[in-house]
Parts: C-alpha cells; sequence; structure tokens
C-alpha cells in the first residue's frame, strides 16, 4: 500500500544521542548528546523518556513553536506499553497517537501523520521516536550490568531520540509517498540475529514500493534501510540479488553508519526505533540540504521480537515501512 | 483535536468472545465465543492472537470480501511488543500498522482509519483489537493460577477480539467524528484501581469533544465509556459534575455491560481493548440498527499502566480517545 503526498513536508527535525553515539562517525550532527544513560534522571527507563521531551523541546525552539500550536503528537519506542513516549505525552500534554512496529516505528508514524497533513486534516504534527541501550537490553534480554558474551551478529541499540515536525508548508524535506509494509516471517528464531529476521521484510517493502510507484532500483540516489547491521545489510543485497535480480549499489544500513562497527563495541551495527531517524535527519538531511542527494528512499525495518513468544518456539516477524523523501525542488 | 467525517462507515463488524463473557448478559450477541481461554491453541497469547484471526475471518465472510481486498490492517493488544495483533498480522499478510494506547486502543485505530477512508486514502481498512484475561493478568500483575486476592475495584479483563471493517460505502453504522485525547495523569498509583486512573482523562475527551463539535451532552442518546468499572463510572459521573457542571444522564459504561457485576465473580466489570468494542460492535450496533439509538459517543479509555514505571513509584498516566457513532439518515 502506497501512498503519494504533493504536500507534506519535514519542516525541521531534532535529535539527541547517548554515550555511544556520541563518540561515533555522526557525532557532529546531533543537536545535543548525553554523557551517560541516565541524562540526569535515576532511572533508564525515564532517561529515555526525557531524551524523548528534550527531542520535541528543541524540535520546539527550531521551529518557532509551542506545544500548544501543536494538533498531534505520535510517537512509539521499543519499552513494554511505550511508557518513554507514554510519560513525554503526558508532560506535553498535545492530542496523542502511540504506534509500535519495533524498529520500523518511525517511519509508520511519519505515514500516519503524512496521510492526514497531505488531506489537511490537521495542520502540524510532531513525530517521535526513541531507544536506550539499557533499557531495551534488559527488557528483551538479560541487563546490561549481567555481561554475558554476545555473537557478532548482535546489534546494539541505539541510546536517543528523534522527532520531525510536519506541516504542509513547503520548507525543509519533502515526503513525497510512503509505503506501508506486510508482516514477513520466514522462519528465523535466532533473537541475536535481528538482520536475518529483518531483511526480507525489507526486501517485500523495496519491492511493493517500486511496483506501486512504476520506479527503478536507480531512481534513488540512495535507499537506506535501517537497522539491519552489517550482516543483515549482505543478507538483503543477497536477498534482493538472487530473489527480485535486483542489484542493491547505491545502498546503505543506518545501523552501519550510527557506528564504527570496526572500532566501537557494537558487534553488527546499531539498532532501536531511534537508529534509522537518528542518521536520516542529522547526516542524511545535510547531505540532502547540500544537494548530495536528492531521493532518498527510507526503510525502516522493525522485528516483532516477544521474548514470551521465542520462549514459546515460535519464529519472530518482521515488518518494514518505507518512505520517499526529496529535496524541495526550486 | 476532533476530526470531522463525512464518508465514513463501519460497513460491518465482527466480535468473538471467551468463556466469561459467554455467559454474560450480552452472550447472545457475539458472532462466536470460545469454551476455554485456550481456544485450541497451545497457550494462551496464541490464543488470543487466534481470536484476532477468527474475527477478522467472520468480519470478511460477512462483508464478502477476501483479504487480498483489503487494503490495510490496523491492530492492537494489551501484550507486550503487540503480540497478538503481530502474529494475526503475520498470517492475513495484509498491509500492517500496529497501535497502542492501551483500552483506547480501538478508538485509536478507528480514527487512523477514518482519517484515511475520508480522504480516499485508502479504500478500505480492517481495524481490530484483542485482550485475553489470563495473559493480561500475568504480564500487568501475577498468573491467574496465583489464585492471589484482589480488592473490588479490580477489573477483569475482558477475552476476546473485536473487529470492524470500515469503508466510505454509506452502509452499516456512520462513524461521524472522532476526537483524539491528550494523555492526563491525576497522580494514581493503585495498580487495582483502574477506573480512578482513567476517568479524569475520559472527562478530558468528552469536553474537548464537545467544546470542538459546539454540543451539549444531551446531543448523544448515550455516552458509552470504556472501560471503568463500577466505581469508575461513579468517579466520572462526579468528576463531570464537580469540575464541568455537565450532568451525565444517558451514561454507561461498556465494563459494566459486558459481565453482570453482580452475579459474576469479576469484580467492577471489565476491561482489556477489546470490551468497549466487543459491547459496542454488538449489543449497540443492534440497538442501532433498530434506532432506538441513533446517536452515540463512544469514549474508549486507557489505562497505559506500566509495572515497570509503577515499580519505580511513578503514578499511571491514562488516555481516552472518541468517536461519535450514528444511525446512518435514509
Amino acid at each position: 500500500m502506497t501512498f503519494k503526498y504533493d504536500n507534506v513536508y519535514i519542516n525541521n527535525a531534532s535529535t539527541v544521542a547517548g554515550p555511544y553515539e556520541q563518540k561515533g562517525p555522526l557525532k557532529n550532527y546531533y543537536d545535543a548528546t548525553y554523557d551517560d544513560f541516565y541524562s540526569e534522571m535515576d532511572t533508564f527507563e525515564q532517561a529515555e523518556s526525557k531524551m524523548i521531551e528534550d527531542s520535541v523541546s528543541i524540535l520546539l525552539s527550531k521551529v518557532g513553536k509551542t506545544k500548544f500550536d501543536i494538533d498531534l503528537f505520535i510517537s512509539g519506542d521499543l519499552l513494554n506499553q511505550l511508557v518513554s513516549s507514554n510519560y513525554a505525552a503526558s508532560n506535553l500534554s498535545i492530542p496523542f497517537m502511540g504506534v509500535y512496529n519495533a524498529c520500523a516505528t518511525s517511519v509508520e508514524g511519519l505515514i500516519i501523520a503524512s496521510n492526514m497533513v497531505e488531506s489537511k486534516q490537521i495542520k502540524n504534527c510532531i513525530c517521535a521516536v526513541s531507544s536506550h541501550n539499557n533499557t531495551a537490553e534488559k527488557q528483551f534480554r538479560y541487563p546490561v550490568e549481567y555481561g554475558g558474551p554476545k555473537p557478532k551478529t548482535t546489534t546494539f541499540t541505539t541510546t536517543g531520540s528523534a522527532s520531525a515536525y510536519l506541516s504542509s508548508n513547503k520548507e525543509g524535506i519533502k515526503i513525497e509517498s510512503g509505503t506501508v509494509g506486510k508482516v514477513v516471517d520466514l522462519g528465523v528464531t535466532d533473537v541475536y540475529h535481528m538482520g536475518a529476521v529483518m531483511a526480507p521484510a525489507a526486501a517485500d517493502t523495496i519491492i511493493t514500493h517500486l511496483k506501486d510507484t512504476k520506479r527503478e532500483i536507480g531512481y534513488y540516489d540512495i535507499i537506506l534501510t535501517g537497522d539491519l547491521g552489517v550482516y543483515g545489510r549482505d543478507i538483503l543485497k543477497e536477498y534482493m540479488k538472487t530473489e527480485y535480480g535486483i542489484e542493491l549499489k547505491n545502498y546503505n544500513d543506518t545501523a552501519c553508519m550510527i557506528f564504527d562497527t570496526d572500532k566501537q563495541p557494537v558487534y553488527a551495527g546499531g539498532s532501536g526505533p531511534a537508529c534509522a531517524p537518528l542518521v536520516t535527519y542529522s547526516y542524511v538531511f545535510n547531505k540532502m540540504k547540500k544537494k548530495e542527494y536528492a531521493r532518498v528512499l527510507l526503510v525502516a525495518t522493525g522485528a516483532l521480537h516477544s521474548p514470551t513468544m521465542v520462549n514459546q518456539k515460535l519464529s519472530i516477524p518482521a515488518i518494514a515501512h518505507a518512505i520517499s523523501l526529496e529535496v524541495i525542488s526550486e
């Protein structure tokens, strides 16, 4: 299902990131970074929620608005019951919708908001996501303090929050279209290899997007997935070639861009709902503003991983949603 | 934030319910009921997911469609990572968006879908929700088998799934408008009194809806909240009167309608995302078809309760979303 937009723009965006991202290759692109995992709060969960509030607060300043000017707040995160989003929404007091498609949540939110902006049902919307390494690890695997060893295919959950301000004002980056993905489950059960879980969902959504828009893969200056990691990225390339005969050339994965996977202790790269938008709203938007990329397809990938269902020996379903981002034509 | 719709209809809906609902006052209104909590599956979680599939399958038959005819599937549930919805979406293979606002999820989904149908971005959508007594109890409190005693203000999570088919075809029940609520947190920390947590959010959304639509409370033949329970219902009545000077007369709460709270062992009534739509899509739609109600305001209320945050001594935020349902004028 692909939606076409004529009047939807990300007028501005904001990014706040954690201590590992602060030492990563994109460190100079974020609006703010935290030196530790607590960001002056008492617990990791409260820190994650605070990060959403910080990113929204920075965004409001950038667009010169207050929370009273905002029609809708859409947010999601990895935590059970979306607590980071809920507690941030409680403090923000903007009409709120919680969304969850794991690490595809960012683009899910952008598509819902874009549809409403395009049809003039709302005049603006803030779409946020967050993730936090320590809250995610303890919820999905083990507390970080436990120090268990992990295989190299593991990804390292990104810490931070990214927010985007959408309206029909022609400035910033254009959202040209959005593709809602289907849930894909090829039977992978390895909770330490989310790249393998998600690559087929990414492929399915890319193919759907190209079919629906009648485009060739070369239409885009770059296709970005997130967050497959270095192994998942290779699986996607291989899968696209063997299944669909498509060579992914101008392609990268945000999980491999947010960290230096050779030098930082992050296994196969970043992950979490914040990973793809942290890279896109900072580094990629910067490239677009400099006209180095005119057309970008962002494919956010989510592993719908549940420890409960994995314990019941079920495989892990995945989903991917895509948006086409364009530099505004003069 | 209130959206007005001219061309959105729930053409049909389906309801499947569990063993306690099967013995409740609305037992003759459901499309199907289950004699036990497993519904032929191995685990409660898989049973809950199966219930969504069953309700969607019944709905597709009713509207004479197959899953290939459906543009979008929006679903949510109480389970961590929305697993019931995810695994159902995986088997259905319809473009999917996961949403979560606890027990307000049903109306959140209906509003997102209504906006897209109204603006002709999609031709149809299935919106589903589920809940399951045993999966919810073990996740939020203790496994049911533990048999811990509970205070009378507790609500009893409804088991079942409800699905609605939306399109712009003028048949069934009209969705006339939808109000997106804000998160409200008055500081309640009692996890056994969700009615007290949610009543202020219900009030806030009702007031917003009336203001935005310039209506008096008497405009509606009935206002239905869900799921406050018998004590929450009284709190809302009192709160509306003292805070806003509004007497809630033609009013009931779906938590008090789905069970016989005097005779069934359900404490203060039903709860869970399935509660409000199970009552609305069965009993209330029946009343509307018989023209006993022409205008209904459904206010789904959600306690954004997280055991993690309650353990950190934080209070429980709540949210409510409303939709105005109308009998189609000839």
